[in-house]
């Protein structure tokens, strides 16, 4: 089975243009099928602070009304969408950028819960033939954190779910590796320690790491989600620094998360 | 040849709610291989406005500086676009919406003028491999004005432009029929009668035209467009309202310039 790399890169990367371009150059190099899905970053915030919308935020989550998915519509679909295309075209790599509502690639419903999201969208189901018809003609696919319900509404979607939802829609046809980036260098044995990454979690060494305490408790909803993407269908999961891409597909960095 | 059909739609109908909606459910029923190709509307300038972002105008033109095409590139590839691909769906149209940037599909180059317009693009090439890619396999093409010169940067465009440029390239595989929707009717016999619409104007009627002084100004450069069209393949330009779509493409409305 051929290969393919879903990789997540969050705010931190996108709000550092220089950290950007070094990743968009070590995405570029990256060999086989890929796709990139891409967060949010500060500039939807400073838009909206610039066009006076208040952002509410209940229990620490953002609630995305009328005004909020307009801008995060244009920010993360439009212009961080776009320049990533640009530079990836730049950097010889050809790409194109979605929303989930292009092509129908991500659908989704409008959260329903008693806490009001607003327009926030839970996924039901990635076009993996509408994504393996673009892959298969020579071009990575970006996707931004917006999608649709097929009902002319956008939804504002955690980048998180999306990735993980199409390395799960990408595992029939393909070696489907998840690449999760985020700040640290992997899942930290010390937290206090960036060059403690564990380098390998199995689901029995996931157990023994949880009763001794190691994992920190912020990372046991990303490693549930990890071990439930295995369980799905997909090879492993990696989670790791985006500033060490290369490393991290080669695996001489980061944390993987493997069947055994 | 199959019919293919560019259409182009102005910030008019894109301003006007209603008059969108409508024009959306007439595009979903077009039959046949088609590429909407959208402009701005005034959400950029109102953008612009809300953010301080003061808008240059040399001589009648708009000068896209750097925080401008921010802007256009947020309105017009994310909020526009996007919004129309989902309304697109939801009216059992499947739709892709693409900048030029997404895979590579026009090309374009900084404007080289004594006049310097900033980040304005005029068009290279329209990527017609992917075009025909794309709609061959069911999806309409929705096309936002903005560009890349495939070396990272992105680029403000007329949308008559990418039109045109983009019925050109789709006619050495299509029998491609361009649509330029505009606030009146037709080109009109009488300016003041929104009625006298020419059904159809030949090169040798044009010529007849210009003679007797029936054309107004403003409209010749768009007809000298409409035939500059015809001479790279494509088959006819269909000039009129989009509040009249069906009717624009049955013939019945509208004036069609033609080869005799």
């Amino acid at each position: 089975m051929k290969r393919a790399y879903v990789i997540k890169i969050g705010g931190n990367v996108i709000d550092d243009e220089a950290a950007l371009d070094t990743f968009l150059e070590q995405f570029a190099a990256v060999e086989g099928v890929k796709v990139l899905v891409h967060g949010g970053g500060k500039l939807a915030t400073r838009m909206a602070e610039a066009m006076n919308v208040p952002q509410q935020l209940v229990d620490g989550r953002r609630i995305t009304d009328a005004e909020t998915l307009r801008i995060v519509t244009m920010v993360y679909a439009g212009y961080i969408n776009k320049n990533i295309v640009a530079r990836l075209q730049a950097a010889g790599c050809p790409a194109i950028g979605l929303s989930g509502a292009d092509g129908d690639a991500v659908r989704a419903h409008k959260r329903r819960s008693a806490l009001d999201y607003g327009f926030v969208g839970d996924v039901d189901a990635v076009n993996a033939f509408l994504l393996q018809r673009l892959l298969e003609g020579g071009d990575a696919v970006v996707l931004a954190p917006i999608t649709h319900d097929g009902k002319g509404q956008l939804l504002n979607t955690n980048a998180d779910t999306i990735a993980q939802e199409t390395a799960r829609a990408l595992a029939a046809a393909y070696e489907v590796h998840l690449l999760y980036s985020f700040e640290k260098r992997g899942v930290l044995r010390d937290a206090a320690d960036n060059d403690s990454a564990i380098p390998r979690i199995t689901p029995a060494a996931y157990l023994e790491l949880k009763e001794k305490g190691i994992v920190s408790a912020g990372m046991i909803p990303k490693l549930d989600n990890a071990f439930a993407a295995l369980a799905s269908g997909v090879s492993e999961v990696i989670i790791g620094n985006a500033g060490e891409l290369p490393q991290l597909v080669a695996g001489t960095a980061g944390t993987r998360i493997v069947h055994d």
